[in-house]
């Protein structure tokens, strides 16, 4: 089976399916021994794509044959692409742990474990070079919450029929994103998307109509954004052509989890990072020479985040890749301090709205990449 | 200062503010030494009021009159009565982290720690009786995602018009709760709340217009309820006199975290039940009965699973209270297994919506207290 040889995308998850079981089926009707083959998700198979911006997988494959020791995970696979084809057909969802709760009903296939059936989803998904979300499976986490000068184009639940969501509509709450949107569109004339780490500020900006003001889209992440939320924020950056900020706590854990992850994927799902990666992201604060500027009370480094900045800067091929952010990130160390997004509020509550946030915005060419 | 002894809520914040310091500032020049005094925050100041279906505080009030040791605490409570007045007055917000930040301000009375400002916050909540939402303070989380026929009267933020929002209009994804409530009002003609553990639930349920079907209120806790997810479905459930049907994992974690949360509180947070607990609130399941009745796939208890238990059988006056409950924990205990609300896949993926549901929905008097 050599579907990542196929075009992708261009099939639907359903037709990759349906070839991937007809070539298995041909196989065992000629005598021949079916295979799978997956490309390998580690570290050691990936590498940073610099001017993509993305981690790109070195092309190492596995391969699973058909064989007495491979028999169970064998059919475990076609068996979950069996659900996939059934969850797309009849436009429905599933958790990992509901495919789990489904293998019950697979006789000698079943899984013993959620882990084990975790890693034959992420195979599949793999296999066939599409999100799982694609496959009908969705994460068991939110999107985040968004408003903002955006209409999302989604449909009715019970219907079926198309709906507008006008997200300046949405008063003091937001629009919260589902687990999978790959079927939404929107309709926007925003400039930028703001990604927000905390609730607490992006409650402030919501408060106060920041959206109107910037004529942007605020995305609270809520900490180390969801796949849901990654997608949705490249799906609609993608479509309208907008470019993303973002706005962290000064800290490692800011820097190298929340605005990395959402920037360029994980190394461990690098098979996925061309749907999940947001290219288009550049980093609005907080940063090192920010806490100096503006005089922001600060929180001595602990040790966890020293281990953390030291990690990026030896480990991580996309601080590797990067300059300003090796010197962003020494410069922290240095300073011994991180500052959190609502320090700004020793200055006064709204200063991050009147001031800090109009100054960077003059200058986005600036922001570190 | 016996702000504790006037009507409650009947005064604004703003005006039990005005009060308390009108009162200080005649002690002052009186030359009486001034004081406030604060309901002790306390299990051991708390009993289990089952007529009413909350802890309530016993009455064991503490004192800080203003002294040499005193002066510095005294001072940061008098600023915070301050900061809380003024965003009374300029309909603005704050979160603990804001207000911290602000004390960076206050020359010898600003705070070291947040944890020294959460305190002095929660001292002012208590000391006046009213929820820290009302003196303009909000949590830095939000308060779960809703959807169902029920229209939220909220304001627009930036004219401060009022907003209809129609949650039987918000697609696949759904209405992300403010951090703070108050303002809000409803419309429904919905018969009862539904609370739901997992976003994986909640998804499949607005995937399959769940509420349509049950003309219900669909709500994702996402976990142990926040204090904007808490007072959002009391509010909801009070204003349209609706009860509440909870649905979790069954394990002690969703007994006695989860559900025992919503509706009771928590012991330390006495003085705030009056806003915070859900007396309203039934519990659906998953109970052990139906881990049998539904032939649910388990996992083994884990040694915390059972500490749990125990001590919320040896320890908890809630549990103590109703011996339904306890006879529940104890065969859980018992059958030394656990479910997940997910394990309904198991038969089929929409079991939960055209089975268990329906079933457990005709006989809601069957539910545990």
């Amino acid at each position: 089976m050599r579907a990542r040889s196929r075009p992708k995308q261009r099939s639907s998850a359903d037709r990759l399916i349906v070839e991937t079981a007809g070539r298995i089926h041909a196989d065992v009707k000629k005598s021949t021994r079916p295979r799978l083959e997956f490309p390998v998700r580690s570290l050691s198979n990936v590498h940073y794509d610099g001017a993509g911006g993305t981690f790109v997988l070195n092309g190492r494959m596995s391969t699973r044959d058909l064989s007495y020791t491979t028999a169970k995970t064998f059919a475990q696979s076609i068996r979950m692409m069996s659900l996939s084809k059934m969850l797309v057909e009849t436009d429905d969802i599933a958790t990992k742990r509901d495919a789990y709760y489904q293998s019950k009903n697979w006789d000698e296939a079943r899984f013993e474990e959620q882990p084990e059936s975790d890693t034959v989803m992420d195979d599949i998904e793999a296999m066939l070079g599409v999100n799982r979300e694609q496959l009908g499976f969705i994460p068991d986490q939110h999107g985040g919450s968004v408003v903002g000068p955006v209409v999302i184009i989604d449909k009715h639940p019970a219907t079926g029929r198309p709906l507008r969501i006008d997200l300046t509509k949405q008063g003091t709450g937001a629009w919260s994103v589902p687990s999978s949107v790959e079927h939404l569109k929107f309709k926007t004339k925003a400039k930028f998307v703001l990604a927000i780490e905390t609730s607490g500020m992006f409650q402030r900006l919501v408060k106060h109509a920041f959206w109107k003001k910037a004529n942007c889209v605020l995305v609270a992440m809520g900490g180390v954004p969801s796949r849901a939320c990654r997608r949705f924020i490249r799906k609609l950056a993608d479509g309208q052509k907008l470019p993303v900020y973002v706005f962290t706590d000064g800290d490692p854990y800011g820097y190298s989890n929340i605005y990395r992850t959402l920037k360029v994927g994980s190394g461990n799902a690098a098979h996925l990072n061309e749907f999940f990666c947001v290219p288009q992201a550049s980093f609005l604060g907080v940063t090192p020479q920010d806490i100096i500027d503006y005089d922001l009370p600060t929180h001595k480094l602990k040790d966890v985040d020293i281990k953390r900045a030291k990690d990026a800067l030896k480990n991580d091929p996309f601080f590797q890749h990067h300059k300003r952010w090796q010197k962003a990130i020494k410069q922290l160390v240095k300073m011994g301090v991180r500052a959190e997004q609502q320090a700004f509020a020793a200055h006064h509550l709204n200063y991050v709205i009147d001031t800090y946030l109009p100054q960077k915005l003059r200058n986005v060419k600036k922001f570190l990449p």
